[in-house]
């Protein structure tokens, strides 16, 4: 892997293109300033165009949002090499990468970190070190690609690399990652307005965190949702059963006996996330108990040389 | 303001009790340990009842849960001085009070901060400094005994005291606090069981912040929801008509766009909020323009000693 581009210097493609300049990477941004800014940047070269990034790459890295990847597909000027991306939905990224970029070898991915905020100005080396990330395992992903960039991302980011099938990691991330912006947004706005100003006045911690994430811009935020919307809707219909029947148990007798009950499975799993990690334990390089490893909430920790064994951690409890 | 009476030493009544801890307060909890722990702390006197507490005090703070409030007002033995208290629900708390202590001067209040944990020993001198207290000021409230209360905050936390009926508090909390622990109740419960392990070991950053309320006792949010019930069904169902409408957007042809229009209202609330503070000034001492000044946003951060006027902030913009 001596070449590695990333095409989008966004937060993630920022910060991911700033975790490899040690290394050397070679960046693309659409943005003038940004590709600016970004070729200040010791040890990342800045390349004119998307084909020229890709051009005699050993991965190229998509790191733009959903509403941009086809365009970027289409100027990788006939790349056949290594593709993965950080992109949050990922069924809908495969089937863009199928038709548009057939020859590539395409190994999904999605790195579980982020911020509110957004830009190459909020990129920070700091930011993937050690996250969860998920390398997509279908039935047709090349094992030698995926080993690929898992080793790349272990090696130079400590990653923790979460084997999943596409339509597993977006019925996944609904629930924690899309579902949640959705209830932010729903939460900040019921806050707004003259009406709200004591409201809004008396807002604390509670209202901070729980509507942190609707200070995301909108357009970054709805691309993830409206990209994942099958998966989400089946989140969002689970959270507003419960929430339906919260709002019956208000109106009902004792509503405080009543909400007690219906708190306590919410509370059972906040109060043992996050799970404590198991000891590492060699698996051998084989799809299904990879993908089974990532079911039960387990991750890859390193690569075995030999390519024939990785070693791998899971949560305990 | 010599002898303050703290009744209930759990996250609030502890954390204010240290906080007046060198000024010299009274305490009292049901609990032996949490009273021989808290008779360790220097400043600090625990009585062995609430009507030993209470006895004498020139201000009696009630800081047990809603459920437990009856109980202790039965017990205060003939008390007719200054009662406050820092119950999360006030209509209720003011029913309470008349119904059981039509003696005393009553006056509702409700600093907000908290924290997740719970008990005397997740109390903290610093947890309430600072802090927007409300104080409620009802038609029939004893002006003298408000300027007190207020009074003794200011000088001893520094606390900005938010002027408000109990009817708009309990509104404005069933916003900005109790609907926020119901939202991060049905979230953490969706990433609950075997099937939602992938989920858990991906959840990040916003699963943390949007669940982190998730994590407080149960028993202790539902009093304080189910306390509010008539307020926070308000509040959920214009919540639940909000993700309804997002639910729809799913389904349409253009989720993404959709959903961009969707989120931008809630963007733009969080975005400016907490809003910047005013200018201080002054404001004659007048319970509908200190009503109007909470109705706007707007504290009081200082008391003239005559008596007459206030000092006092309002959010700009």
């Amino acid at each position: 892997m001596r070449h590695v581009t990333v095409i989008g210097l966004g937060l993630i493609g920022g910060s991911l293109a700033r975790s490899l300049a040690a290394r050397g990477v070679v960046a693309y941004d659409a943005d003038g300033e940004t590709a600016s800014r970004a070729a200040d940047v010791p040890g990342l070269s800045v390349a004119a165009s998307v084909a020229e990034a890709a051009s005699g790459a050993d991965v190229v890295v998509v790191a733009v949002p959903l509403p941009a990847v086809g365009d970027v597909l289409d100027q990788l000027g006939g790349y056949e090499g290594l593709l993965t991306d950080v992109v949050s939905v990922k069924a809908e990224m495969r089937e863009l990468v199928a038709a548009r970029c057939p020859a590539v070898t395409y190994v999904g991915a999605h790195p579980m970190a982020g911020s509110d905020r957004s830009g190459f100005a909020a990129s920070d080396a700091g930011l993937l070190e050690g996250c969860p990330w998920v390398l997509c395992l279908e039935p047709d992903t090349s094992i030698a690609g995926w080993l690929d960039v898992a080793r790349l991302l272990v090696e130079a980011l400590h990653a923790r690399i979460v084997p999943a099938t596409a339509v597993e990691h977006d019925a996944a991330v609904a629930r924690i990652s899309h579902l949640p912006h959705l209830l932010a947004a729903a939460l900040a706005e019921l806050a707004g307005g003259d009406a709200s100003a004591l409201a809004r006045a008396l807002a604390a911690g509670s209202f901070r965190d729980g509507t942190r994430v609707a200070g995301t811009r909108p357009d970054l935020v709805a691309a993830m949702c409206g990209g994942n919307a099958p998966a989400l809707a089946t989140a969002l219909d689970e959270a507003l059963v419960r929430l339906t029947v919260a709002r019956s148990l208000l109106d009902g007798p004792d509503p405080i006996t009543a909400l007690t009950e219906w708190l306590t499975p919410g509370y059972q799993v906040r109060a043992a996330w996050p799970a404590a990690a198991g000891l590492e334990r060699t698996l051998p390089l084989e799809r299904e108990a990879l993908l089974r490893l990532g079911r039960r909430g387990g991750w890859v920790t390193a690569i075995d040389p030999s390519g024939d064994a990785v070693t791998v951690v899971e949560p305990v409890g």
